[in-house]
């Protein structure tokens, strides 16, 4: 799958300190590498690195295909730039791997933002696990910090646990819907809302401007039900026409709001020290995982007793018992 | 914490499958016990009658405290009871540990179930952690079938990933809610709603009547927004008063068609199926937790790493790393 490269690290931890972004580009290929080596040399990097990260607005944005998130995500970083901020947008790609597809399909698609020499745009594959999704993006966030970068776009879409998994890493989760009625609503994912800080009502322009105002109330409505995604921030609905650059300088308003009551709070200060236990935590956790599977013995009695545990031929808790026992062994060789 | 009691395993495996309350008590007492010895018969005992268990409906039920869910219990309790079917409650109860206080406090406020010779009522403290929760609770739910209960009714309040533990557990998950309008909707847990197959507006009796119905309707709207808790269902929102015992029929008759229609289809089946796999998993890496933390050596060093995580003064990746390699070497000694 990864090609053999061969990696100076001395010269991509300064290329990437410079802010040079094909040395980023290649920081980051190395972290997404499965290959050993490779993560051995990507530990050492991001090790490096943490201690020169952390100074960025990271930002989580999710929608359905066709809402317009390449086109949203053009205008904001755009808008971004020119308030001098260098924008890197990191896509989380849960589709390439089995369709071949992409979020980003190819960089044409942020026309204006690809031009633009202060921001970096990646689109990256997702790992097999949800937990292997946040995992990659966060050190990919960690680069692109140490970068220079000051605001990172993470964008996904509502695939299984990843929204959940981007949620976890990020500071702030902006939801992206296209004007619709109705049935349609229905159609957005449970839990997508309930984690989102902003709900972003695209598309607020010519023949579809009305529509999205009653989208926009609908969302407003149906948000009163909910506790807040994060605390002391009421979930905020704003109309914003990607194509025509209107209602984007208010949501920025509007999160530079949110940073101002979660940074007075502590909240913001307090959600980056959990997420990072909690990275730890999961690390811990995914690499116990990926232990147990990484031996040929044990992995193959895993799937024989998952099997036999379906069947309920036997239980699982003789089942886990087994399977334990098989990789605590295994680790005593 | 637990007394040393002893057990008879074969004793206590006869007792259950005889449908004795008694033993049945004392089987769950057992698999509560935190005691190394325990923990081993407990384990035979479970392994021994998982092939007798199976047969029953398995109903969570949440709700905040004061929605009614004990008068709401012993009402619909009572009401299978009277079908003949023989009733386990099952209570979680997240609060027993941290301030002395239960869902259930005594017995009495389950005052016709309690005298019901066809039901058992249960109230069991919480696991430390979440998955501990859901982890004892399975392990009831096989003893009470083991022991014949058709109906397995597990109580919890919406604490955490206390509501999700209970949702991974059973076959139908139902919300309880008090009637109230506006503010008040704002309160129930973000999430609850989303995993629920019916939510059901208690109190809908005397003054609160027509407040019940206006709730119940809301509910309706928001649910719309909302994809199904299971496949093929519609989650629907019932009105009852547990006081005038009115809307538990058409409850059950409700309950009735989602169990027709879910066991056709094949989801009932499948869901079991997951969950087996899903304890086994839990299993797994549960216990490899604990033993990560059973070594005193390891488990002062997590928190010495954590510590120093949480200040930035080493990086997440490098303190994982730290941390395992400490636990696989104390697994070789």
């Amino acid at each position: 799958m990864s090609q053999r490269i061969k990696y100076n690290i001395k010269k991509l931890y300064e290329g990437v300190l410079s802010g040079s972004r094909t040395m980023l580009a290649k920081a980051i290929t190395l972290i997404e590498s499965q290959l050993p080596d490779d993560k051995i040399n990507a530990e050492k990097l991001l090790n490096k690195l943490i201690p020169k990260s952390g100074n960025s607005i990271r930002i989580g944005i999710t929608g359905s295909p066709g809402v317009g998130k390449s086109t949203f995500i053009d205008t904001f970083g755009e808008f971004l730039c020119g308030l001098k901020y260098k924008v890197a947008v990191l896509a989380i790609d849960p589709t390439s791997r089995l369709s071949g597809g992409s979020i980003l399909g190819d960089k044409t698609r942020m026309e204006k933002l690809t031009r633009n020499k202060n921001a970096f745009i990646r689109p990256s594959p997702s790992g097999e696990a949800s937990g292997g999704i946040a995992h990659k993006t966060r050190e990919a966030i960690i680069l692109c910090e140490a970068a220079g970068f000051d605001i990172i776009l993470v964008e996904t879409i509502g695939v299984g646990q990843n929204e959940i998994a981007v949620r976890s890493i990020v500071d702030i989760f902006i939801l992206l819907i296209a004007p619709g009625a109705g049935d349609e609503l229905q159609g957005i994912k449970r839990g997508s809302m309930e984690i989102s800080d902003f709900i972003i009502v695209n598309k607020a322009d010519g023949s579809t401007l009305k529509l999205a105002s009653l989208t926009g109330q609908s969302y407003a409505n149906a948000i009163q039900f909910m506790l807040p995604a994060t605390k002391g921030w009421k979930t905020k609905v704003h109309l914003v026409s990607s194509l025509n650059n209107t209602g984007i300088k208010e949501l920025w308003d509007s999160i530079n709001e949110f940073l101002t009551i979660t940074k007075n709070s502590g909240i913001f200060h307090e959600r980056r020290q959990e997420q990072l236990i909690d990275w730890m935590n999961n690390i811990i956790i995914e690499e116990l995982k990926n232990h147990l599977n990484s031996n040929d013995e044990v992995r193959k009695l895993k799937l024989k007793i998952e099997g036999a545990v379906f069947n309920r031929k036997i239980s699982p808790i003789a089942g886990a018992e087994e399977i334990l026992e098989a990789f605590y062994n295994s680790l005593k060789q």
